[in-house]
């Protein structure tokens, strides 16, 4: 028999009845009985139910083993009695009745307990991670994340994608968050940066003449943490693809993300693809957002024609100096008491707004403080292009338009959830797209890139010459789950004359983008072929799986919000003889009445 | 038709013949036939011959296209004559007869041709990796890596493995090599180490309940470079079992490693598993050496029976003085000339030993200037441990058991190769098991450990308590592939209690143990399973499949030997203000008639 175990803690089902197993696992539960000592078993497979009689000669040291030590049983598998029959367990049909017992490791007294998921500071648990992790929904987290990824991976596969590896010490990047830097030893005064993604190296795996790149990549950003994002490390499923329009990149990871969150959903539904295809500037119109959440109905409308010229001079007169109003029809709130309109414009003016205006339409007339302002024409409008009939509310938002549409989006949640008409139990995707190529800066009065400036202007060259850069949309997209963004991508600017204008348009000299972006352009001076990707965040992934908004409760070993590993006891000192080593010494920050930090 | 291609240029067979079809791709060489341009057109697929006629609008402009530039062309597929097919070809049957073209990207002139698999300095290619990553052998080396590492996973998976990862952002090792250090910004004067491996965390993630543990994991450590070792970062199978002996580890990672070198064995055989195991003692007495390479069939033996008390004075007197004689049986060697004899002594001089005697088996009678000394009982007694008979010769070592072992092992290679007789074309694989626990060092008298002082002791505590420490074996077992270990590994101590004593044993009081390893040593305290693992080298298994003995051969984006990326430019100054911002400020070497390094 096995020094072990015979069977695993999930494994034995009725018809292994009357069989001698051996089983190793955890003391997860003890129940004693008075004659009978009840222990749930536990391994990383299940729970298996094991029982001794108080005649036993192994009794006593069974009865003596602490919660969540490690003890290997030997016994017979029984039947249980109908009415003892446990369901809810893979196992519940059977018990083993134990013969022999070793201890194999002793447990102390455990700082908080491991067979309930009750909530614990996560400070303790992180410190006491190996503990934390051995309760059931952070056992079930991580086993999904394992599963998420694999799943991930093979669907790339089978999309004909390749995965490679890309370097971890490597160079700063010219863009974007602040690096976590490695002092050289070898060379002295130099440092390598950690990647905050392999962007560069995949586009030059692209120039290189590899096709249908993917990585399971770990980044890394020295940024302040918040909840959905870890400090230090996260992972991203980065892919790019050569010779590839746009929906030729959606075309092959609809199917890898579709699929990965079909297989699952575990009962939630999922948008099927090809996913809803948003422009960025209906977006934010219609969501007021360029990640609108789908799962609620709520639309928002351009009303200014509603009030143009009209009696209500707070709107009347704020689109005669340009200002725009935008209506959210809020279906079947007639109903609603007056404290729920109060509710709502108390929060429209946490929001720094003067409130939020409403029409109700109930019984065949307009109510509340507006409507008496509007006549029958204009109500009747109001109707056609809000699509609010009898019974439902309009809501109004009127600003400049960008704060307009930043309210009047955040408007669109907030009724949407007190009406309580926001669908659960899906996930609805959508990419957004047509992002605009470049802004105009309104202090400077210049233009600058909107979003990223390696992406394909749309028209390549001739819209960059032709076009007034304020109209140039880039191939630039955003795939947005649930109102959360997975992740931009963009088909990327792979010429250098395109580059060097599309620059020279943000005020950038040749020379300019030469110093900072060299690399790059050097290598595509050498064929390089039109190629595009995205890099969709694995963390979000898992956490919209799991159904979790803190990205530490789908990472086995995560930093805390501080980013200290409590565990591992990370960062810390190191003797002064490494720090000559690395060619560096401290310049701590003053000593601010007290031991230095 | 889509705006790059229809088809791959790996793709268009006889049967596309009369289809119109469009390929996007590198071009890869160009042949002149006067009325007719062939352009060999390269993809990350395979290769099109595409051809032009000189009345063809588009000649001039496919004329004037530099080889590596990226086009577009659309054309009829036909046949090829057949006195024109290319048999070495996927798409030898056909070409493409171009009617439209588009120059996507021009390539300026190529530091070196991509077309050819031609020797170039390595710091170019390491600067144009973009353009050394095109070229045949690097491009099939890559994708057999990338392959290799998905066979891996998806074997790893199929014995019941979960993948995890961990982080990459940690604590220095408490043993071990050089770390990478980096700098926290948040924590003034403290410091994460990047993981030279994550040992730790596959431990803990057996503490914490999860069972069987893998990760394709990148590992760092700030070495020096060699050939088959990168400065830097390289990666591992790294895994680890819960509940599970010695013996449950192999069976685990046998049909791993052997079905995937069986798989990409492109026709060279695969010891086939159960693995031949090897006893560390028999290792060293057989083959001199703890990684033997059994493509080579000699064998080592001790023949100091046949010198004790001969008139062979040298052998004689070093065995009276404690000294070892070994014996190579090299077969068919009789028939070789004095040179052959000569240059085998004259390498065991370069070696620093002072020669390699041997005796000759030809016609019934014993030759070479050993010979002479001994007599025919004597002979007897070599030819029946050696297993020489007439025709085979037996070359001979003595000295000190270390020295002695380790010539031995060099001789037995360098007859093995110099008589042609290691096999080819097949990768033999064993276990060496059975490491010692400790060994003495001659020169302070003290017990130390031998190898890893975490592995599980033979016979545990019991052993540890009772027996001589240098008697006592350890659960710790190297897995060895033509002389080049992939990996250690061992059945771990996961007991406090054995760990103490280990520990004393080897002079450690308790304190000294619990300041260095208390992280994990507080974890066994709470139930640890008995566990085991290993790490076989990922980049060691691509480098034996693609039989290349240069670890940048196998790796995309590898450091140069001084640890720099020549192509991103890594590792570089940085800003004094990002330094400071990290509590960090330089301290570099003096000057040494010049300028600072």
């Amino acid at each position: 028999m096995h020094a072990y175990r015979t069977h695993t803690c999930g494994e034995l089902k009725l018809s292994h009845a009357g069989t001698t197993v051996r089983l190793s696992g955890w003391v997860h539960r003890k129940r004693d009985h008075g004659q009978l000592l009840f222990v749930d078993l536990r391994d990383n497979y299940g729970i298996t139910q094991v029982v001794v009689d108080s005649g036993s000669p192994v009794f006593a040291a069974i009865n003596a083993a602490k919660l969540e030590s490690v003890i290997t049983v030997t016994g017979k598998v029984v039947a249980r009695a109908a009415e003892t029959v446990n369901p809810g367990l893979a196992t519940g049909e059977i018990e083993v009745q134990i013969t022999e017992y070793l201890l194999q490791t002793d447990a102390e007294p455990l700082p908080f307990p491991v067979n309930t998921d009750a909530d614990y500071p996560e400070e303790t648990r992180l410190k006491y991670r190996f503990l934390d992790l051995r309760r059931e929904a952070m056992h079930a987290n991580i086993l999904l994340r394992s599963r998420v990824i694999s799943s991930i991976r093979r669907r790339m596969i089978e999309q004909g994608f390749t995965e490679f590896q890309t370097p971890i010490l490597t160079s700063s990047s010219p863009e974007g968050a602040r690096d976590f830097l490695v002092p050289s030893r070898l060379h002295p005064g130099q440092f390598y940066a950690l990647p905050q993604a392999p962007q560069q190296f995949k586009q030059l795996l692209m120039v290189a003449g590899f096709d249908r790149y993917f990585q399971i990549a770990p980044c890394f950003r020295d940024e302040d943490a918040r909840a959905d994002r870890s400090p230090g490390e996260f992972y991203q499923l980065d892919f790019e693809m050569s010779f590839v329009t746009q929906e030729d990149v959606f075309a092959a990871i609809e199917p890898v993300l579709g699929g990965v969150f079909q297989e699952f959903a575990n009962g939630r539904a999922v948008t099927p693809w090809p996913f809803p295809r948003i422009a960025y500037a209906d977006a934010l119109m219609k969501y007021g957002s360029d990640k609108p959440d789908l799962r609620n109905p709520l639309v928002i409308t351009d009303v200014a024609d509603v009030f143009r010229g009209s009696d209500f001079a707070v709107f009347a007169g704020a689109i005669e100096k340009g200002h725009v109003v935008r209506g959210i029809r809020a279906p079947q709130a007639a109903d609603k008491p007056r404290s729920f309109f109060d509710k709502l414009n108390g929060w429209a003016q946490e929001q720094g707004a003067k409130g939020l205006g409403y029409v109700t339409f109930a019984e065949g007339t307009a109510k509340g403080p507006i409507a008496k302002f509007l006549d029958e024409a204009r109500l009747a409008n109001l109707k056609e292009i809000t699509g609010a009939g009898d019974g439902d509310s309009v809501f109004f938002v009127s600003d400049a338009k960008g704060p307009a549409t930043k309210l009047a989006g955040a408007a669109r949640m907030k009724i949407g959830q007190e009406l309580g008409i926001c669908e659960t139990g899906i996930f609805k995707f959508c990419w957004v797209v047509d992002f605009p190529m470049y802004e105009l800066n309104e202090d400077t009065g210049q233009i600058e890139f909107s979003h990223n400036p390696f992406s394909m202007p749309q028209g390549g060259l001739e819209a960059l010459q032709t076009q007034d850069p304020l109209t140039i949309n880039a191939y630039q997209y955003d795939i947005v789950c649930n109102g959360i963004e997975l992740s931009s991508g963009a088909i990327r600017n792979h010429r250098p004359d395109i580059m060097y204008k599309a620059f020279e348009i943000a005020g950038y000299p040749a020379s300019e983008v030469e110093a900072r972006f060299g690399g790059m352009l050097n290598a595509f001076k050498f064929g390089a072929p039109p190629h595009g990707g995205s890099a969709p965040g694995i963390d979000r992934i898992v956490m919209l799986l799991a159904d979790t908004p803190n990205i530490r409760e789908v990472m086995a070993f995560p930093l805390n919000q501080q980013a200290q590993d409590l565990l591992m006891q990370a960062p810390a000192p190191v003797p002064a003889a490494r720090l000559k080593e690395l060619h560096i010494q401290l310049n701590l920050p003053p000593v601010k009445g007290g031991k230095p930090g």
